[in-house]
């Protein structure tokens, strides 16, 4: 339990200042945080809003509207709510119709009377209704599960954005890195929670303090759950390879990038753990691309529609955990129903020479990858920073663009980082599990 | 090398029947075809088109066309391609600009000028073009890597459908499930051309002969690569579990679903393999989700543009591999940019009682997931089959839906499958190295 922590992160979304708040909170290793976000609002999001947090209402008057076919329930605090029958049939908790071991609904779709009627409903206590149906079956909902589910807009905003975290702060060349220490994430559940809400809110992370050893980036993924496993191999060593079946695996420079859009569904999450810099160069370089795709939208919308249309053929053959030919077709700006940037796909290295474009179309696909990728590159959106062993660096694959100088090494002890990859919905797990053992949620 | 395939591939692709000329030709252990396919053409697509098959003509003449700033090429067989001056300054094929050991680009996108023009060009050999470009540089494009990449409609088709096999073959109840040796999918790599390919075009392929014992999936996902971990394990145990964390784990009878809606991308294709069938009971359905779903958009328009537009919530809690808490939003039917039905994406049990939807167009919605749901249960498209002990069934998860009947087993014996998972970017990846093996292509 952490009282405070609930009211810091409130702080934090609204001012990112309120950050120290939190790091004073959680009173683990934390190092200064990043200035001048912009937040993206989704709509009118508030975390105060009464149907997520705060004291549950209790039920004063419960109702069946058979023309619209609602379940009215009125709140003492003065709102409504209204449930359609359909939905509150198909969502019955009782052992018969749930599966409570599961948390999974065992009606099935072919039983269920979508038209159906409702016999009775009452209200048993100002913390229950009871609903009978007209075959006689009961259905028993507690006040706290309904209004959870209101149907009212602000509270279903509220549920979507507590589930899935979309509020993100974007930023340019200014921000400091947020920075944790690598041993307080493993062992302490408050800094691993600060760690993965701060990833997916900022998108990059800092760990310091690894060991110099392989293994450490194996360890880290436990703590979430498992790594994700690509052909090349469970976790991947960046090095310069004679015969490198990658770019990456040379001293060359890489331009901004996100790693293996040559995968449909590339790796939500990379960690980066540096065992060894280089003598000279091998700085690194990282850019929101969410804040780039929206600056391009703005200032070059023609472009914008071309990369977020456009499916670009990505290519990756040849072996490492065992031979592969990957290919796949990917917008390099992933848009959604609602317009905004949800994934970049971007590795010029791996991008196919087979274009599927007419032939006329292929001169502006280039004028709007060579302007999306200027300002990709122009300085006030980049920032460099150099990694020392026992840093690992983790960051939103999805979001964030990274790349390196290229580099000199030391020919008896190279430049060596040990890489490797999550997905979203796996992070995304262990961040709600890790939330609620902070918080103390069910 | 098999002379004969290609061609028989294409009978296939053409008339089903074809079928069991490729099965004389492998010379596997294979088992009557599917009837009553309904083949989707992807547009104008043929196998024979000459940019991808046969022999590679020879070029006559080269040309700059400075105004429209493309390259064209006269071939010998009176047709023409152009090529634009930056795409072909990009996908120069030299050491400088082209790393050979990873197949991958190596010239920096902050390195293209976009708006180059071309110094010469030059006909080397009848195979050969040399392009001078402004500063000096010169890349030199074979005539087959050029015609390959010939940007005529046609030609970019055929390109697609041979990196993607986006082509399915349609079936309704009458399906024959096609059917492979086991042994002969490890050892032949006939055999699993054969199984990969069916898997892609028909959805299902059930493989015979594996050994009683679990492993055998880890075996057969070798084959192809590597298996996808998920909350449930590297492979699961299907069997009537106390206190299961899935319905999966009981013996009720389970709808039509597909697997894991709760993750943002599902496992692609799914092996089951039975070490033990139930005493009474258990009989497996399949429905082709593609099929069904076009039928939906034929009948009932309505339904199926409110299923291929509202996100519906999915939801996973529970502890297995280690604890999870999974959230997903996924459309019940997924279309393309191009109106094709992609992926089904539906299982009702973790189907979450949270709907993010204004309240009156709940009904709406219950409405059409009731119609399709109908659909797929409807005579017309379940095919029904009782697994043995020894079968695998492999199928494609995101295009068919599958259930159970409910089951009564032996106590000292009961009902087991085991189950594994894999993404088709990897199965798709073995499947073109089995290609280029079997015909042999590079």
């Amino acid at each position: 339990m952490l009282p405070g922590l609930s009211k810091c992160l409130q702080r934090i979304k609204a001012h990112p200042e309120g950050l120290q708040a939190l790091h004073r909170t959680l009173k683990a290793k934390v190092y200064p945080p990043p200035p001048n976000f912009t937040v993206r609002h989704s709509s009118q999001f508030t975390m105060t809003a009464p149907c997520v947090e705060g004291m549950i209402p209790l039920i004063q008057k419960v109702q069946a509207l058979h023309k619209d076919r609602y379940v009215s329930i009125q709140w003492n605090d003065g709102t409504q709510s209204l449930y359609p029958y359909v939905w509150l049939r198909d969502n019955c908790q009782c052992p018969l119709c749930f599966l409570q071991s599961a948390k999974a609904r065992k009606i099935l779709m072919t039983d269920l009377d979508v038209t159906t009627g409702v016999e009775r409903v009452l209200l048993t206590d100002p913390t229950k209704v009871s609903i009978v149906w007209p075959d006689f079956h009961t259905s028993v909902f507690e006040a706290e599960w309904l209004r959870k589910r209101c149907f009212s807009q602000p509270s279903r905003e509220n549920v979507q954005e507590n589930l899935f975290l979309n509020e993100r702060y974007y930023w340019g060349s200014d921000l400091r890195i947020p920075t944790v220490s690598f041993k307080e994430v493993l062992t302490n559940d408050k800094a691993a929670f600060f760690w993965l809400t701060t990833l997916r809110s900022t998108g990059i992370v800092l760990l310091k303090g690894a060991d110099i050893q392989q293994g450490e980036v194996a360890k880290l993924s436990k703590r979430i759950g498992y790594l994700r496993l690509t052909f090349y191999g469970h976790t991947w060593q960046v090095q310069d390879k004679t015969d490198a079946n990658n770019v990456a695996y040379t001293s060359e420079k890489l331009n901004l990038h996100t790693d293996y859009p040559a995968l449909h569904h590339p790796p939500g999450v990379q960690f980066l753990h540096c065992l060894k810099q280089a003598v000279e160069g091998g700085e690194s370089e990282i850019v929101d691309g969410f804040h780039v795709a929206n600056l391009l939208r703005k200032t070059n919308p023609e472009a914008f529609s071309i990369l977020s249309s456009v499916k670009v053929d990505f290519t990756d053959t040849g072996s490492d955990y065992c031979d592969f030919a990957v290919q796949s077709k990917n917008q390099i700006i992933d848009v959604d129903g609602e317009g905004h940037v949800v994934r970049i796909n971007y590795n010029n290295a791996t991008r196919d020479s087979v274009l599927n474009l007419p032939v006329n179309q292929v001169q502006p696909f280039y004028d709007a990858l060579k302007a999306f990728v200027n300002l990709l590159h122009s300085p006030d959106n980049v920032v460099s920073f150099r990694m020392e062993s026992g840093d690992i660096v983790t960051f939103d694959n999805w979001r964030l663009l990274h790349g390196r100088r290229n580099y000199l090494s030391d020919p008896d002890s190279p430049r060596h980082l040990e890489g490797a990859y999550l997905d979203w919905d796996e992070v995304m797990s262990r961040l709600r599990i890790l939330r609620a053992a902070v918080q103390g949620e069910n």
